[in-house]
């Protein structure tokens, strides 16, 4: 485990200012164009729900657009769970749950499709950063609209420094902690 | 292949007038709420890609924002493949290539990062469907830009009517061709 993640980390690139002045950007598509690398993500990923939730069926992997999808639908196959998007506003066909959310400047909406999850199923949501916790915060609240059980967070990094997790009432599990300096924000 | 792909056309699901009035929407997103019908889909492509790509390396799947982003890296899982994102301007950190490319109203603009994919790799472009097929040739656009040689568009669906793949300088592989009556749009 220890060594996937310094391979994983080993091809994480800093792109400073972007999107905007004063933030750090680490850009995890590097590990999605080698098989091995991703195949390493999802493992580690696999291997904690396995270890953590060893008696309980995860039906679900939550994935928030756009960068959750990259990695949630492939998670869900290796678990033998469903997939099932959380997308911005007007991109889902069908009834929807909407929830505001907070962005850096103003607010946004996020939904799901009603329906799109059974109630009292088991859901893991999944995206590839947390900083201020917002987009996780609203994900959360989308599934309490749902009326399902949230067992995690899974992210693959991490800004501690912003205290994310504190906003979030279910388990946090983060892969690659962040230092201090570096910042990302949704994109 | 062929009760596979009725497994799959079971699930989809046809909304009038979304997202504008007078187009008939088919949601492919059940697929994924079904890990078994997810694991069809991938094998479905995979094994078209092993007979028609014998003896040809894929390195990389290119996967367009982004609903080209919930199947594609699965697909480059289970090929052994890279993947490689192309978003929309201003999602992705670095260099890019760009392209425009129309939609139903005005324009839009496709980026692909510099350097994600060696000169001279071989790619398969994905997508969930060829319309217009628009969006199809300004991914090959930024193929030519990138040096790389594309062996293949690949889509879940495609609205034959419109003759996107005419566009098109590639062979193009579907799965599910649909009705004359449908119509879906990029979202």
């Amino acid at each position: 485990m220890t060594s996937n993640i310094a391979d994983l980390k080993s091809v994480l690139h800093k792109y400073p200012n972007f999107p905007v002045k004063g933030v750090l950007f680490e850009d995890f598509l590097p590990i999605f164009r080698d098989h091995r690398l991703f195949k390493k993500l999802i493992n580690c990923f696999k291997n904690h729900s396995d270890e953590q939730f060893k008696d309980i069926k995860i039906d679900y992997i939550v994935g928030i657009e756009a960068r959750g999808f990259l990695f949630g639908p492939s998670l869900a196959l290796a678990m033998n769970s469903g997939f099932v998007p959380i997308r911005k506003q007007g991109k889902l066909p069908g009834e929807c749950f909407a929830v505001e959310y907070e962005k850096e400047y103003g607010t946004d909406i996020f939904e799901i499709q009603k329906g799109s999850i059974p109630i009292g199923a088991n859901v893991i949501i999944l995206d590839d950063i947390i900083a201020t916790g917002g987009t996780a915060l609203a994900a959360f609240k989308l599934m309490e609209e749902m009326k399902v059980t949230v067992l995690e967070f899974d992210f693959v990094m991490e800004l501690d420094f912003l205290k994310g997790r504190k906003q979030l009432d279910a388990p946090v599990f983060t892969l690659l902690k962040e230092q201090e300096q570096a910042l990302a924000t949704k994109n």
